[in-house]
């Protein structure tokens, strides 16, 4: 688990050459700085295998990813001055990931950070958040990708008044179809 | 790791009895539906142990928690036919963290469920996807928790046009002294 760091050993995010980025490996898991942080210390985790979904992990890989990003994360928490982290998947392209290979974002936050009221976008659901674009900026070094950027899935606006809670009857209900099909879900 | 469901052990979410909305367990870790989800299929992987924040957690407890968030992001995904999905932690009450006890969001995403333009808002950063309100609003048969919803952090609005992509050379700089920093932490 110790940080090895090779230059022989190329690291690749997706198709992208990141071994300058890479700060931390593990047998399994690698992180990465990012090029366009959207608070200091944000931070990528991936499994070292290329591939786009979670569930296209082994175990194991999957145990060591989040092993990592809970490590990671208590140190960009500590290193930041932060005081809580947000840790987010977009596992597939409509989810918005944009770069087909695993990666845990980890972002650190404080109370400073931000203002309540008026901040309502999700800029890991945005352009801010898009570590594709960013990569792709930085290796055909320009900025023309701001037509596929728009396109991305986000979170949709739902009108909050509108939705009722659901009752306990209904809850219940659905818990126990869902455990049903649980039964039927392969272990690994 | 087989789904056991017993009357006689009641589940705590924090401090909200949530034995029937459970639909599945592992001997660290639970899954449950959720008051008001935000999009059908939304639902919750906890440890059983109460504990706020990833730190806190043990490493069989971390593995177990994220293996679980697996196995049952693909029984959603496949339920609901869906085809990615969104996997968030709220790692503490600076991340938007609304109950204390550590919780991953899963989501299931397909390409109609969104207008990718006009859906700006963070949902899980919104109203909506404030557990802690819902499971209290439930709990006492009312809805007046607005006032604490407004106080709750959001993710900041940045202006990205006057954000630069960082040079090779800073985020190497970055890297090497992250790695130096990594080497200082704990290994669990």
């Amino acid at each position: 688990m110790s940080s090895v760091k090779s230059a022989s050993a190329p690291i690749y995010f997706g198709s992208f050459l990141v071994t300058p980025q890479v700060f931390h490996q593990t047998p399994l898991s690698f992180a990465l700085v990012n090029l366009k942080p959207i608070l200091p210390g944000h931070v990528l985790v991936s499994p070292r295998r290329v591939v786009p979904r979670v569930a296209d992990l082994t175990p194991a890989e999957t145990s060591d990813l989040f092993l990592t990003v809970r490590r990671v994360g208590r140190m960009v928490e500590r290193l930041y001055g932060a005081t809580s982290l947000n840790i987010a998947v977009q596992d597939g392209v409509h989810a918005g990931q944009s770069v087909p290979h695993v990666h845990a974002h980890i972002i650190p936050r404080k109370p400073a950070d931000l203002d309540p009221i008026d901040a309502v976008y999700d800029m890991l659901d945005g352009d801010e958040g898009d570590v594709g674009k960013a990569q792709r900026e930085a290796e055909a070094g320009c900025a023309a990708e701001s037509e596929r950027a728009k396109n991305r899935p986000r979170f949709p606006v739902v009108d909050n008044e509108g939705r009722k809670p659901r009752t306990a009857e209904e809850m219940k209900a659905e818990a126990e179809m869902l455990q049903r099909e649980m039964e039927k879900e392969a272990l690994d």
